[in-house]
């Protein structure tokens, strides 16, 4: 009989054949494609990994774990807020360059994936959304991004951060994503944003000299 | 014989039927098709467009001159600077998003065939950068973006408006997309961006409590 430790441990194990098959393959692969690399029964695999899609929730889940862990520990921390702020997006941000860099053709396939199953994928986008608009929440607090609404101080930010959140913007920039310019963004972020009208949009339609 | 003025002519109603015949298929066209589709001989077209690639230079030309003229009105305007940075990208944004929206597949096939041909759009993204090195040293010239470089405050403005200025981008986020949003962070900008270390990115090593 298999304790759920050992099932656990062959659920990890079979993940990782996965992740290996897609990468040689470049797609996506099946249950029965699994089965038959590893030389399980059918039933086996499908024991594990029972209905549709669960095999790729697994996967992505283990792609994301290592950002969520990132996630918790930055907010958890005691660090002021505009490093928090800054940790938050920097420390994903190097393990996804770092992950681009090692291997460009895997990280275009798990990306071309990950867009065409955006439904599996949102839950993440939505707890990196939950944990930051806890950032938003302290940082109003202490008396930063004035006269926003938490869901206006986030758009903006998140629209103002996408190179360094969007992996699709993170491959068509390259190195020109710096660690030092996002630092340059945050603190622009913490200097500028609030609710104020700073007179961009200005009061009349546009009149051109 | 063709004046100067009537070969303009015929290569502009070409470049209409090629852009047609592309929408339609759902790929690039070339000087062959073209000949077929408007009964031509294929020497006449060649004439008109000589050389490999002439004919796809032709139609990215028509694409981005809007943009361009949108360009050279903002940049000679006479208006406050921070309501140039504003209307150089608003206003472009304000037709790529209409035409997102009016004909997304459209769209989608116009951003493939750019993507596939980078080295012929790089000129059009050099002028934009041209025209914004000019705005962003009128800006210095006044007080702002003090202790950068213009090339650091431009890779940094390039950044933080992205959203804004690529059509990928743009048909990521559609609708989340606002003019108002584009005021707010042009607002930061203004408010917020320099050359001084505000502290997000922290003195040491990273550290978490």
């Amino acid at each position: 009989m298999n304790t759920a430790a050992d099932i656990k441990t062959e659920r990890r194990k079979l993940i990782a054949v996965a992740m290996e098959l897609i990468e040689r393959r470049g797609k996506l692969v099946s249950n029965a494609d699994l089965a038959a690399e590893t030389q399980s029964s059918r039933a086996r695999i499908d024991a594990i990994f029972p209905g549709e899609g669960e095999l790729f929730d697994a996967i992505i889940e283990d792609w994301f774990a290592p950002d969520v862990a990132i996630m918790e520990e930055v907010v958890a921390s005691d660090l002021p807020i505009q490093r928090k702020f800054y940790e938050f997006f920097a420390r994903r941000f190097r393990r996804e360059q770092q992950r681009l860099r090692d291997d460009p053709d895997t990280f275009a396939l798990y990306l071309e994936l990950g867009e065409a199953r955006m439904e599996d994928v949102r839950g993440y986008i939505d707890l990196a959304d939950h944990y930051m608009s806890e950032l938003v929440a302290q940082a109003q607090a202490e008396g930063h991004f004035a006269g926003l609404t938490i869901d206006a101080a986030m758009s903006l930010i998140n629209q103002m951060v996408i190179c360094y959140t969007s992996p699709r913007v993170l491959m068509m920039l390259g190195d020109r994503l710096t660690e030092k310019k996002l630092a340059g963004i945050i603190d622009t972020i913490f200097a500028g944003l609030s609710g104020e009208d700073g007179g961009a949009r200005g009061v009349s339609e546009l009149r051109l000299a």
